[in-house]
């Protein structure tokens, strides 16, 4: 039974970077439509969204059938609700790429407001914290899930700087760019929130690890 | 050792109960801190979050600790990982209403940009719906979760009045209005993300009851 549980444990992981890799997609392509002002792109992230939910509910099915067959204690039993965990948080992620292409369709038929520098660096981070997070997890790292909690600040400066920016440069300066400006910086905001959910990420990885509290306790980083 | 575990099960909800309260008293000091720009109300809900913090964690580790002890499977099992789940919307929760407050801090010391009056709407519609959405979880009532997903699309519709209105009647008209505006939209756009967060709540319940799939299929609602 032990052995056959282990290799359920790593089909829960390779759910997990499956659920990871569509998370990532969905933010890339929905900036990418941005970028490029591609609409069908844009819906293309929006009608995906159901494989991601669809995933989100076998994992979760997966997670409870694992307790419940299996009964683990102690570690094992961490890992299995961390899982549960990173699933939702993923789902929340890929639900966040939905946002920004609903943005992407309201700018779509409208000239780009300016050309897009911090926003394509806030959508990397993103991007590559939710990486480094996921593999944390599955690597059980704590060093990788330091550095997604170190990225953070990163990500809130880009998103202060984008929002500044918007309002003093171009809002203030010619109203007409208000409209166009104000789903710019939603959109920011949003790839922001991204961050967060892959520092929820990192601190439940962390947790999980040393069974240590480092969430909303920054100062007792290990 | 059944009576005792249902005593447990009864002391999670109690738990849930107060993780629930907690929500809604920070989400009303800091609606009531803006409208009173009251600076001291709104840095108590930002000090104050330390401690919906440390019941998430208790909450969590005696769930933990309730699945290794007792091993329950079926039913049980998905009321307490259900509970798990509920517990992190809940702490999100608090987080917004701290996002909130920092938003207040930012207003505190300028002239209130117009009377309130959406707002506060939308800040009453999102703490019944917090409320509905815990008691449905505690008395199993697919009714009152129902309820709570019925109740999103007024959230939507207030949000995006509140927007529409800032923006029309305000930034295009004067854009000495702007920084404030902003600031009530990302208010009104927070209060309609803590709607969503018990939409999940509700759908979660749903799920836990009949063991069936709302969550991303409102088509299907009993």
């Amino acid at each position: 039974m032990n052995r056959h549980f282990d290799e359920e444990l790593d089909g829960l992981n390779s759910d997990i970077l499956k659920m990871g890799f569509f998370a990532q997609e969905a933010i890339h392509k929905s900036v990418e439509a941005l970028k490029n002002r591609d609409r069908a792109l844009a819906e293309s992230v929006i009608s995906s969204d159901v494989l991601v939910d669809e995933l989100e509910l076998a994992i979760d099915e997966k997670c409870l059938d694992l307790i419940a067959r299996h009964q683990p204690v102690a570690d094992d039993l961490r890992f299995i609700t961390t899982g549960m965990k990173l699933n939702a948080e993923l789902e929340r992620i890929a639900d966040i790429a939905l946002d920004i292409s609903q943005r992407v369709l309201e700018l779509a038929d409208k000239p780009l407001l300016k050309p897009l520098v911090d926003i394509p660096l806030l959508t990397t981070l993103s991007k590559s914290m939710v990486k480094m997070a996921i593999d944390a997890f599955v690597n059980k790292d704590i060093e990788a899930a330091k550095k997604v909690l170190l990225s953070d600040s990163q990500a809130d400066s880009l998103r202060n700087r984008i929002q500044k920016e918007l309002v003093e440069e171009y809002m203030i300066k010619d109203i007409s760019t208000i409209p166009r400006a104000i789903q710019l910086l939603l959109i920011a905001r949003f790839l922001e929130r991204i961050c967060d959910h892959t520092t929820n990420i990192a601190e439940d990885v962390i947790y999980m690890v040393q069974a240590k509290v480092v969430r909303h306790h920054p100062e007792k980083l290990p």
